[in-house]
C-alpha cells in the first residue's frame, strides 16, 4: 500500500514511538502525583512543552496541551466567547467544522456568525475580511493552510484587521505546521491551534498556543491541569510523543519541503496531462497537497478504485467524511457543485518518492481507463 | 518501588499493550478514512466500542468515547444544561472538581449550584437529595465511588428521586468501574463517566455512556464523530486500548476483590494499632481504598517519607494536587481541618500482595518512629 493520505493522518515516526514507549510500560505515573512515578511523569510533560514551545517559537508556559486539534479549536472559540460579551464571530468559508460549528453552537448566548469566503483559489482576501469586521466582532478565526487545498491564508495580515476591530484572532495551524514555518509571533495571533497526529506524532494529543493576555475559560474544567486551561489527566505518552514529533518536524522541515515541492510538480503535471484539473493552483500552497478532480469521475469512486489498487487517497476531508456531498470548501471558492463532487485529495508525506508518484500515475492511468470503458457500456 | 497509588493512575495491563501496538505502528489509519487503512482503524475503534458497552451492559451506541473521565464529566455537565432552560444542578459535596467546575461554570448561563452534604461516613443520603430537590432542579451528579474515601454512594436509590424531579441523572463511575460491578440499567442514571487508564488501560481515553433519549449538545464539535456528540480524530490505539481493559476488568472483577479484601482489612488492622485513623471506615466501599490519617504527621510529609522509603501513596487526590489544603471530602464529612489536612491515601491494585502489605507496615514504623525523633528534638 502507498500511503497519500498524510493530510489525514501520519504514520508515527519510529523515534517518537521510542520516546513514547517508556511511558506506556514503566514510566506509567500520573504528573500530578507527588511521588517519584509522577515526578518522572510530570517532567516528561514539561519538557514536550518545552519541545513544542520551541517549534513554534514562544515560551513554554504558552502551550496548553489538549487532546487534539478539534479540541484547540473548540476551546479557543468556546472560550474566548464565554469571557467576552455576544458579539460577532467570523470565521472564512472554508475552516474546519470544529471550528464553524462551535461558532455556530455560540448563536444559542447571543453570538452572530459571519463566514467570509474566499477568492477562487481558496484565499481568504484581506479587504473581505476588512468588511466583515464593520460589525462589531469579538473573535476572529482563519486557518493558517487549508486541509482539502493546501492554500496558505494570509494570516499576519489578516490579523491585522482582526486587532483593528479589537476581536481576538486566532488561526487553526493545524495542517501548517510541520509543513511550512510556523511561528506565533509572525503570524501576529493571540491564540493558534496544533495537533499532534498530522506531524508523526500520535493521535491524542494538541494545543492551543496563547499570548498569556487572552482571557479564556477552560472548556475541560476540573483539577486544575494546565495552569487551570485544561483539566484532566495528561496523557503523557502522547504528549511526549508529541513534543518529539514537534522537534523531529522543525530538523526536517527545510529538507522535506525541498524534497516534497518537485514531487508535487510531477504529480500535478501528470493529472493535467490526464485532463485532471488541480484547485487552489493559483494560491500559495502546501507543498504535500494536491486537490483535483476529474470531470467525468465521482471523488468517491476514484478513491475505492484507486484503494483497491493499493493507494490510500481521500475524497474531501477525513475528519469530515461523516458528511458526504460536495466539499464545502471548493463551493466557497465558487466551484460548481457537481466538480466539487468529484475532487480527490492527495497529501504527500515523508515516505513517498518520485517512483511511487511515476507508480501512481500508472495505476490511475489503469483506473481511468476502466471507468471509461464501464461508463462507455453503460451509456 | 511499591505503588499503592492506584487511584491517581494504573499500569497498562501488557495485554492492554499489546493490542494497542500494531495502531502506535503500521494500522495508523484515521478512522474516518475510506481507504483500508481508515477500515481497519474503524473496525478497531467498533470493536472497542463493544467491549466496553458489554463492561456495563448497554448497546454500543451508548458509548460516547472521550479523551478521558474529565472530558466525560463535563460533556455531561454542559452539554445536559445546554438544552434545558437554566434551572438548578445539584452535585454532591464529595464530587471530583471536574464535575464540581464545571457546574459551577453554568452559573454564567443562569444555572445554581447546590452542594449536598454527605453523612460522617462520606455517604450521600437520599433524604438530603430528596430535601435539595424541592428547588426545581436540571441536573444531578453524585459519583459512584468516591475517589478518596472509596466509600460507594447509593446512586439508584438517589436517581429515583432526581428522576421523580425530572432532573437528568449522572454518575462519574470512574473510580468505581472495575472495582465492584457497574451496569448501568441497575443503577437508574441516564449517563455515566468512565475512564480508561484507571483500569489498566491507557491515559487519553474514556467515555460518557448516555441514554439514547437524552438529549446533550456535544462540547466538542466539529466533523460530527461519534454520532455528532463528540468530535475530533479518534484517538485509535488509546480507544483500542480501554476496550481490552474495559474487557480484562471484567474477567478478574471478582477474584481481584476476593484477594484485596483480606490485604484492606490487614493494612487497615495494621493501620488502627499504630494509631491511624481511618475514614469512611463504615460506609460501603471499595476494596482498594484506605483512607487514613495520623494525628501528628501532615499527610504531605508522610507521603514524601514513604516515597523516599520505595512506596506511591496519595495525600489526598492527585487529581486535585495542584489544589492543597485538606481535602474537601473529609471537610464534607465534618472531619476538623487539621486532621483532613493530614489525610494520606493508599489504594491498592493487581501487582499487590500480603506481604507488600507487611513490607509497607514495617517501613511506617520507621518513618512514624524518625519523624516522632525529629519532633521531639525541634519540641
Amino acid at each position: 500500500m502507498i500511503y497519500l493520505d498524510h493530510n489525514a493522518t501520519t504514520p508515527i515516526a519510529p523515534p517518537v514511538l521510542e520516546a513514547m514507549l517508556p511511558f506506556l510500560r514503566e514510566q506509567y505515573g500520573n504528573a500530578s502525583s507527588r511521588h517519584d512515578l509522577g515526578t518522572v511523569a510530570r517532567r516528561a510533560v514539561e519538557q514536550a512543552r518545552e519541545q513544542v514551545a520551541a517549534a513554534v517559537g514562544v515560551q513554554p508556559g504558552q502551550v496548553v496541551f489538549t487532546s487534539g486539534g478539534t479540541e484547540a479549536n473548540n476551546l479557543i472559540v468556546k472560550g474566548a466567547a464565554a469571557t467576552r460579551p455576544p458579539a460577532q464571530i467570523v470565521v472564512s468559508g472554508i475552516e474546519h467544522p470544529c471550528v464553524l460549528e462551535p461558532a455556530l453552537q455560540l448563536r444559542r448566548q447571543g453570538w452572530t456568525v459571519a463566514e467570509v469566503g474566499v477568492d477562487a483559489e481558496g484565499v481568504v482576501r484581506a479587504d473581505t475580511l476588512a468588511a466583515a469586521l464593520r460589525v462589531p466582532t469579538g473573535i476572529v478565526s482563519v486557518m493558517l493552510a487549508n486541509n482539502e487545498t493546501g492554500a496558505i491564508q494570509p494570516v499576519a495580515a489578516l490579523a491585522e484587521h482582526a486587532r483593528g476591530a479589537k476581536a481576538v484572532m486566532h488561526t487553526d495551524a493545524v495542517q501548517a505546521f510541520g509543513k511550512i514555518p510556523v511561528r506565533f509571533a509572525d503570524l501576529n495571533v493571540q491564540a493558534m491551534s496544533l495537533s499532534s497526529h498530522k506531524v508523526y506524532g500520535p493521535k491524542g494529543a494538541g494545543a492551543l498556543i496563547v499570548d498569556k493576555r487572552l482571557d479564556l475559560q477552560p472548556l475541560l474544567a476540573g483539577g486544575g491541569h494546565e495552569r487551570g486551561m485544561r483539566s484532566g489527566t495528561e496523557n503523557v505518552a502522547a504528549i511526549v510523543g508529541f513534543g518529539a514529533a514537534a522537534e523531529l518536524a522543525m530538523l526536517v522541515l527545510d529538507a522535506e519541503r525541498e524534497r516534497l515541492a518537485p514531487l508535487q510538480a510531477r504529480l500535478e503535471a501528470g493529472l493535467s496531462q490526464r485532463g485532471g484539473r488541480i484547485f487552489g493552483a493559483g494560491a500559495p500552497r502546501l507543498a504535500n497537497t494536491t486537490y483535483f478532480a476529474f470531470p467525468d469521475v465521482e471523488g468517491e469512486t476514484l478513491v475505492i478504485q484507486l484503494d483497491g489498487a493499493g493507494f490510500a487517497t481521500a475524497s474531501g476531508a477525513a475528519c469530515s467524511s461523516h458528511h458526504s456531498g460536495p466539499s464545502r470548501v471548493l463551493l466557497a471558492m465558487g466551484v460548481e457543485a457537481a466538480l466539487a463532487g468529484r475532487a480527490v485529495r492527495i497529501s504527500l508525506g515523508r515516505a513517498n518518492d518520485a517512483a511511487q508518484i511515476d507508480t501512481f500515475l500508472a495505476a490511475l492511468d489503469e483506473v481511468l481507463g476502466r471507468l471509461q470503458r464501464l461508463a462507455a457500456i453503460a451509456a
